[in-house]
Parts: structure tokens; sequence; C-alpha cells
């Protein structure tokens, strides 16, 4: 039985192979056999089902329509803005045959969606009542790797990307600054993961904006993970993909852009952020099951008011499933659902049963009650939230104590080398100092908060004045 | 403006231009830049969000999950299944490259996932417990298509696609039909299009199935449409995958599987079914916005109004939109909203606002009401319920009108001449009457009635004994 605990790595000695074997264990994910792929099973699906949910109706609260571009770009399309194609290069998979013949011109699987909607665009938009011209995709893009990573590095993946085009510059940055918003209420209201918001320096910028929004949350290990980002595409693509419109002056104008996408690598943040050496813990929000009940043994009493309890708690909209396997013990199930990360399990056995209350324990901190049968809806649902809570506090607390500050390169090092985590330093924000500390500390820039206070630094690699204090830390 | 009906095809002159215009005027798609294919735009998909919403639903209900496979298929697991790979090998497109090298093993793009999916059920399914295993799949799939038709023919389309396995071919074949009966249903209730339910002949089932079910419906033209298969797949993909079970009398057997499929075709038969020379006809059920509400002149009283209705219907969860472009006279909005199809238009001007009552105007009939505005809910719902009704009622009466039957093959050529149609004859299952039947009158074997009754017939070719009574139909 691959759920199994038996053998489970600890997350505080491997975390790469803990990381592993719970997402496979718990039947989130398995390997796809093409490289690099990987297979959402249904228990991870449904977590990115939940996602979609709650991102989707804010996104078309937004007045973003949702829409469906092809997957295959003529490479012609892709080469039409040059730092664009630069940057996705070394990333694409390629047809060449398609109906048994070589094709005349190559058709690469999107890696983003940019150049095939923005050839659209252009057709599609001709005077400002067109805009702005708000879509969204939920859909599958190719980029190739080597190495995978399940859910946090694969050659395919699942994310949705918003594409707009406004009349003005000022419009298009309330786009890019909605959608970091968005995302970030999503990653701290439903994955329960703080972060980091600010502004990617150039060389980590997405290729073709001219600023990227980033959210970066801290991984157990010390590393910081790209949750998302939002770009500012200016005019860059709107000038190649001639995407004009006649102002109401009567003036042809070019667009403004943005794009901006969410992954689900969130789903391996999560994992990784949250788990510990049980298996995972899924905050209530984005649990596909947020109680389980377990009768203790195999008797038809205590499973008919296992059921009864399950559906009472399904009424009040409470995820729910009974598990009353005959053929695991009840230590067995435990573990499974332990190792599964369900928010909540109740159990129920004779002694239970006779005076009408339930034991539950809750995953994130082991803790045990009892509560009584009548009214457990209400309980149930206060203690759901209660975890979400608890989960979001860790996880804060966390990235509060391995967030540092320094104005000192030696200090920098010394960090970098032990504890890692996040460090404020200013930054001369010239390229070469960034290689040279991403060379020496291993450390890149994360990102400078959009609201950084102009002071009279100096950068901790060269001693030049810098105006800002950027985060640096690993990456994944 | 696109979307002007001047110039507009009639339907009746020239069904595949009508059909062109109207899809591209009423902004449902457009064309993509590769050959065969095409960009489903916001209106567009919001239908198919429509029935995807109401399809997950059932779908889950019976106990299917979703589950998300990689799109690139290695071309050795293609080749696995015989009839499969030989069915599908004309029509796949194939990556050669990936991240700029050569790749070792072609990549397949998925045309449909039975190989992919298998692959893993092999791995993950061990003992009887863990039957049934039923997982479904919202993707993109891919088919070589020369020559593309928006919706009906392209060579990526949108679909789900269902996939179980059962200890039991009984079993599995219950899936089978509930599969079909769940389509049924979806294209009765909310396409509002009748059909054809039965099996395929030999050389018209799916590549690697034992049967094939299918839905035929029936196009403006007399042609008949293939709108969805379920598939008894028998044992033909347990035996070279290797999906082995244990079963509880401890004997290993090989699974008994079932695969099924709805796609975005199914928008463009819906299209084609109920349109008119004024453009769309959405059923209710199906239609992004119902009700749309036109102020029939620039005055904020009328505004104000319109939005106030609006606000209302939205409230009852009647999908309400409100049209005072100021840009645009009455007549050319009456216009566009016809051509896109809006079940119920309401117009209110000066005169309706006096009496505080709204002109409706039903897209179906062309009928036209005054309704008080108090209460307007209740009425406007059941309009929707009505035009829902009689749309599908228009479409049963055609397929009965153009639904003949013969014994007699001269009477049959006749028909196929001129107003097509299906034509139900008894057939002797030779594929050679087949092949001639089809050469000589453009129409194929559509599928034979489940419920089909035997009687001592003779072939309408070859005068050999023929058992049952097939549909015949030329087809999309």
């Amino acid at each position: 039985m691959a759920f199994l605990k038996k053998d489970l790595p600890k997350k505080s000695e491997n975390l790469s192979d803990w990381y592993n074997n719970i997402v496979l264990r718990a039947e989130l994910a398995d390997y796809g056999p093409a490289k690099g792929t990987m297979i959402y099973r249904p228990y991870g699906f449904a977590i990115w089902e939940l996602i979609q949910k709650e991102m989707d109706a804010m996104i078309k609260e937004r007045g973003v329509s949702n829409a469906y571009f092809p997957l295959f770009i003529p490479e012609s399309l892709l080469k039409k803005e040059e730092a664009h194609v630069e940057g996705f290069s070394p990333e694409l998979a390629v047809v060449t045959i398609g109906g048994g013949e070589e094709l005349k011109e190559k058709l690469i699987v999107r890696p983003t969606s940019e150049t095939i909607m923005y050839d659209a665009y252009s057709r599609w938009i001709h005077s400002w009542r067109d805009l702005p011209l708000m879509i969204n995709q939920w859909n599958n893009v190719v980029r190739w790797e080597k190495r995978s990573y399940l859910f946090l590095r694969t050659t395919e993946f699942l994310w949705q990307e918003g594409h707009t085009a406004h009349a003005t510059h000022e419009e298009a940055w309330e786009m890019v600054e909605w959608a970091m918003k968005m995302y970030e209420k999503v990653y701290r209201d439903l994955f329960a993961m703080p972060g980091y918001i600010g502004r990617k320096s150039e060389s980590e910028k997405f290729a073709g904006a001219d600023v990227t929004l980033t959210y970066e949350a801290l991984m157990p290990e010390g590393k910081a993970l790209q949750s998302c980002t939002s770009h500012d595409l200016g005019q860059n693509f709107s000038k190649p993909f001639e995407i004009t419109y006649q102002s109401d002056k009567g003036v042809n104008e070019y667009a403004w852009q943005t794009s901006w996408g969410l992954s689900t690598r969130s789903i391996g943040g999560m994992i990784m952020a949250h788990g510990d050496d049980g298996g995972l813990r899924l905050p209530p929000r984005l649990a596909p099951i947020q109680v389980i009940i377990l009768p203790i043994k195999v008797s038809e009493e205590l499973i008919a008011t296992a059921k009864d309890i399950g559906d009472d708690l399904k009424k009040a909209g409470i995820r729910t499933l009974v598990d009353a396997a005959d053929n695991e013990t009840i230590g067995f199930r435990i573990n499974k659902w332990e190792l599964k990360g369900v928010p909540l399990r109740l159990e129920i056995g004779p002694k239970e049963l006779e005076k009408r209350v339930i034991t539950v324990v809750r995953r994130d901190t082991g803790e045990k009650t009892q509560l009584p049968i009548k009214g457990l809806e209400k309980s149930i649902a206060e203690m759901l939230d209660a975890i979400q809570a608890n989960i979001f506090a860790e996880a804060e607390r966390f990235l509060k104590e391995n967030t540092h500050a320094t104005t000192d390169y030696k200090t920098f090092k010394e960090v970098m080398k032990k504890s890692r985590g996040f460090i404020s330093a200013p930054w001369c924000e010239n390229a070469v100092c960034e290689a040279k500390i991403k060379e020496e500390t291993k450390a890149s820039t994360r990102c400078v908060p959009l609201d950084g206070r102009e002071e009279d630094g100096s950068c901790i690699a060269c001693n030049n004045p810098a105006k800002l204090r950027w985060y640096f830390a690993q990456s994944y």
C-alpha cells in the first residue's frame, strides 16, 4: 500500500525525498511517461479545482472573460517580440509533423499565450470603445525541463493566464496591481501562505515585460518560491503586433497591456510549506476532504452513526468522507488520512456512541477533544476556521523568523551559508553585482517592495550608491 | 462592425456560408493562425462553460473524479493497442524537438488519452478493491485536419473524456449506457437537440472499442452529426497495458474498460440546428445572456429603469445584460442581439415607462408582448422555459419529418438524392454493402437502435438476410 507511513523520510532530514514521497503516497500526483511530465491524480486535481473555483469568481467579478486560444503557435508569430522569443527559446517543444507530413512552418506548443492572443487582439481592437479587452484562460502550457520536480517544475503544467489591453498606461498598471492583490488574497486566505510582494529586477523579470510583480513565499529549507507573477507589458507587444485603437479624439494609439498568471506550482509550494513528518497538512479551504470520519471498528451501529454525522456535515457544506474500510485497521486508516493531510479526523467507538459524543483530532496540532454529536456542524466549522488561521500564523512566524536585514556583505554571506531565508539588503541595481552575489552566495534578487522607502544606502556588493533595499534569497 | 446583419447569407440558400458568417459575426469564435485551429472567443467559450458546469456535476454525482494526464504521449505507448494506433495515425501532431534538442523518442500530442491513462491504470490497479476506477478529464486534444470548420472540425478541440475500469463486463456496460443516457439528457435538456441513439457499425466504431454507442443529431441540410460517443472497450486495452486485478477469490483478472466523450463540436451542431436567417437562436439553458434589455434611446431615466429591471432579473438567477450603447441606434442594437441569439429582448421606451410595462420579444418566434414591470422575474423565467421547450419541439418535428424508412434501395437512393435525412433500412452488416451504399448514395450507417427488433428482412444492397434496421444518413 503506497500510502503507508512506513519508511517515510523525515521532512527535516531530507526535504526533497520527503516531498516526493508525500506527493506520490498521498496520491496527489504521479510521473508521466514522457520525461518531465506529471499526472495530476484526482486528490491533487481536486485541490486545483478548489483554487479555480475561487479565483475564477474573482476574475469574472473584475469583468475579465474566459476564452480559449490554440495550443499551437506558428514559429513566426512567437518571434515577433524579440526579448520574448529569446527568453523562451531554450524551453520550447516543437511540432514538426502533422497529419503524416513534415510541416512547412514549425508549430510551437505554447509556453505562454502572449503572441497568439495579441495577434487576435490586433484584429479585434479598433476603437477606444473596444477597450479594455480583458481575457483569461485556464489551460496547459509547456516549458521544457530536463529535471522535473512534481508540481514545482514540470515540462507541462496547468495555470490561468490573464491578458488585458487598455487605452492608458495608468489603467494597465491598475490591472497589474489588481491581479497581484487578487493573488495575495488567494495565497493568504486559501493557501495560508504569507509572502513578499514586489518588483522583479531587470534580469529576473518576464521576457517582454517592462515591470514584473511577484509573490515570493518561503520554503522550509529557507529557499524562496516565486509563486505567481503579474506583468506590465507596456507597449512592448502592442507595437510589433500592431494593436492600435482610435482614441476618442480620433488619434491612432498603441494599446497598453498586462498579463498575469498563477500555476499548479502553487500546490507544490503549499505541500512543502505546511507538511510535516506525518505527511500533508492541507489548509481547510483547499482540502478536498475537510473531515474524515472513522468508525474505530467494523460495527453496523458505528458505521450508521458515522454516516449520519457525515450527512449532517455535508448538508452544512463541509467536505466530509466516512472511511469504514473493513480490510484496514483503525491505526492504518488514521495514518492514511494523516498522510493525506485531512484537517480534522473524527473517531467514533462504542464509548463515544454511548455518551453521544465524538472524538475530534486536529491534523495541524494533534490536539484531541470530545464534542457532543448534537450541534456538531457549528463546532466543526469553527475548528476548520481555527486550523486555517493557525496554519497561516505558523507560516507567518516562520517567514518573520527567517527574514533578515543587513547592509553588510559578510553577514549576508554568513546567513546564506547557515540559515538562509530572505535577506533585505541595499543593491545598486547593476546586473554585474547581482550576478556576483548569486555566484558567491547562491542568492538571487527576489523583489523590491513597491512601497520601499528610498535611502542613501550603499550596495552590499560594490559599495556604490543604492537607494532601495531588495529581498534576496536562494530559490527554486 | 462585424456583427451587422448586412449581407448575411441566408441559411436556406447557403448553409456553410451562413454558418461561418454567424460564428464569426456573433463573436463565438475566430480562426487561429495555425491551419485548422480556432479561437474560442468569450461569447462562445461561455456556452462551453455552461455545458461544463452541468455535465461536471452529473459526472461527479456518478462517482467519477476529475484528474489531468499529460498532453504528450510517447510514440511507443500509443502503439500498444494495434487498432487504436492504426485509426489515429493519419491525424497525429508530433513533437520531435524539445528544449532545443532532437528527441530520442517522438512525442505525440494526445488525440485522445486511452493509452497514457491506461499506462497509469496498470500501476494503480492491483486488487478488486481498487475497482471501479473512474476518472474524467476536461482537456484539449489534437487531431490533424486539413480543412477546418469552426467548432465542427478543427485540429485542436476541447472536450471531456471519461475513462473507467471495472471488475466485470456487466458493470462496464452499465457505465457505457450511463454515459450515453447522461449525454442524451444533456442534448435534449440543454442543447434542445433530439437525436437517435444506437450502436455503430464495425467500420464506424472507435479504434480500439468492441462497441461504440453514438448520439446522432440531424442538421438542417439533412446531414447527420455524430454528437458524442461512449465506448465499450472490452479488454482490448487492459491486455496490452496489463491492467490486472486480483479478484476477491484471489485470481488475477484483466479489467473491463469504457471511455466516453463529448466535445465542443456539440456547440457547432447547436448553432446549425437552431439558427435562422437573423442569426443564432440559443436555447435559454445554454445562452450566456438570456435576457437583453434595451432602453430604446439614450435617456437617464430609461437607462436607470433598465438597470433596475436588470438587477431584479439577475437576483432571480436570470443571466441579464443592459445594452445602452450611446453610439448605436436602437435598430442596430436589436439586430446585434438578434444575431447573437439572445432568447428574450426587453425594450423600454417612454411609453412603456409611463405605463410601467416593458415590451418583450421572443427570439424564437418573434412574438411581441407587453408585461408589467412588477413581478417580471416570474413571467420571464416562464417564457425562457417556454422558449427552451419550443426550440426542442421544432427540432423534434424536423427530425421526425426527415426520418424515412424503406426496404427498397430505389426509394433509398431517391430520398438521399432529394431530401436526405435519416433512412431506416435493413442491412446485412457486411462492410462491402456498407461501402457500396456509401459510394452510391453518400450515406453511411449511423447506428442501429439498441432496442431494435429483429425481423426477417433482406439487405437493401445485396438482398441477403438482414435482421436489423439501421439508420443511414449523409454525415459531416
